[in-house]
């Protein structure tokens, strides 16, 4: 594309391809070793290709003094939190950064080797995408492929009356580690869950034909749960005393139980939320409510109703 | 994702997906309406998916000022550009915006009318995509889904010594265009060609099996013949005496030689560049030279050879 502006940087764009990322390329064919202008990705005949977008901006999404390579990874990560949330294993993904002018070939080593690290981890491959200059922070987007069988991909939309609603892990830690981050009481443990999501692959790929509906936690569980009561057409009872908490997690909501809406409505979670009608006794798992008619998420602790006041994301 | 920055706007994410987006989706059932986590984007049996992405930033592929039906219709242009560069015919795009904090519902009407205007024009419809805000300016990416004959997609890596080189339509336009743009000179034809590049579909899908590559001129027609030349490993001689003009560019070329270079530099053409060992009589399109031994491209007037002094971007 002709740049108006547009500064000459120390490495341009085709050498910045050749040296860090064409080496994350060249074990799937279809990159065509990111030489070409689009990327060839056909799932396997009886399977159906799920396909997810999700973008991180400096300053919104991350800090910026991050590690370059922790940003990588929680930029695959969140992309491959929404794969695990249809049931989907990850096949390729597009990477799409904008940078600043300031932006150093080491950062952008590290960056690459973030993907790298996180590419092993979780069998998925860099098949394209697009790097450009930026006048503001930077910005930085990934679109990530999965498979699944033909029509058993999880969908939001299949909860119904008398279901249980189950949740991953345990709530609230991102919330809270980034709160610890921003008021520097350094948590270890809690600022890993913020920079590090573990998106749930297996779990993820073993609840299909189980589930009833799934999604990733997200926005924060209120509101993710009111996602699956919209597209399903109805409402939830979240009991507050079943939400799975870590020790740190514990213990800060103790002290301060103001803290509690970090851990219903925090968001950045990355845990997965499904309902099922038969009772599952996977490790790992935690049932925290059920599925009512009606429309609404009503949150209870015993049978003490608590007044939701924010769903959505915690501003601290 | 939990923000820790972020202003509440007039009208949050998920109204502004359902009010603007969610009937840009409606007509592809892989969308699942906007509702779920990832969209679900299968070709036919028979078929490769596709698969290109683009970004673009305020300031930087934009101005910002301009009409943001035409800021989102370039963006899903640049990248059926990339479709019709591969033969690929349009199936579904994600979208994702990261926005200012000023934006208003109504910029971003006006941007998904530009997006209904075109998915009508080049049959493509909305299957996913994310929106977030952002501390700096705009920018927007599209991921573009299009399907091709299994195994047929244009590549860049086919051309042979001997294989004659042909582009499409008229060089230097968005170039001059923008040139006009910023230096306040009106002229109405070129600043077009600068805002509405045409993606050439038809031609694209018509040169499966014919063309030996095929790329779209983004970066200048210079540079990206030399793209071709190093996935062929193959050089280049081309005429400059045979590159096509418009009536408006040959008259300012006239007037002032140096803008030569926007011709073959310029970049922003969206055109196809490809080769072929017949000759083809496909109307629109100029054969501009010839594929030889060795790895250079060489641009000749006549029988001089020119010094190519910027082979990237145009900077007005």
């Amino acid at each position: 594309m002709a740049h108006f502006q547009h500064s000459h940087r120390a490495m341009n764009e085709f050498d910045l391809i050749k040296n860090h990322f064409a080496p994350l390329a060249k074990d799937f064919s279809g990159s065509l070793n990111l030489t070409d202008d689009a990327a060839i990705i056909t799932p396997p005949v009886g399977c159906d290709l799920v396909v997810t977008k999700d973008a991180m901006c400096e300053g919104v999404h991350f800090i910026g003094h991050e590690d370059a390579a922790l940003i990588a990874q929680k930029l695959l990560r969140v992309n491959l939190s929404d794969l695990a949330a249809m049931g989907a294993t990850p096949l390729a993904y597009l990477l799409s950064l904008q940078l600043p002018k300031n932006t150093t070939s080491d950062w952008i080593k590290r960056f690459a080797n973030g993907l790298l690290r996180d590419q092993n981890t979780f069998s998925i491959h860099l098949a394209g995408g697009d790097t450009t200059s930026n006048l503001g922070p930077l910005s930085c987007s990934i679109t990530a492929f999965g498979t699944v069988k033909t029509g058993n991909a999880l969908k939001r939309s299949g909860a119904k009356i008398g279901d249980s609603i189950y949740v991953s892990g345990t709530l609230g830690d991102s919330a809270l580690g980034l709160k610890c981050l921003l008021e520097k009481h350094s948590n270890p443990f809690l600022e890993d869950r913020y920079f590090l999501p573990q998106p749930r692959m297996e779990l993820g790929t073993s609840l299909v034909g189980i589930a009833s509906s799934a999604m990733d936690i997200s926005d924060g569980l209120i509101q993710d749960v009111g996602h699956i009561c919209t597209a399903s057409n109805v409402g939830a009872i979240i009991h507050r005393e079943l939400l799975p908490l870590s020790k740190a997690a514990a213990s800060m909501v103790k002290n301060d139980p103001n803290l509690w809406e970090a851990i219903y409505a925090g968001g950045d979670d990355y845990e997965l939320l499904f309902t099922a009608s038969d009772p599952i006794t996977i490790n790992g798992i935690t049932r925290i409510g059920e599925i009512v008619s009606g429309a609404d998420v009503l949150l209870k602790d015993y049978e003490n109703i608590i007044a939701v006041t924010r769903k959505g994301f915690a501003h601290f």
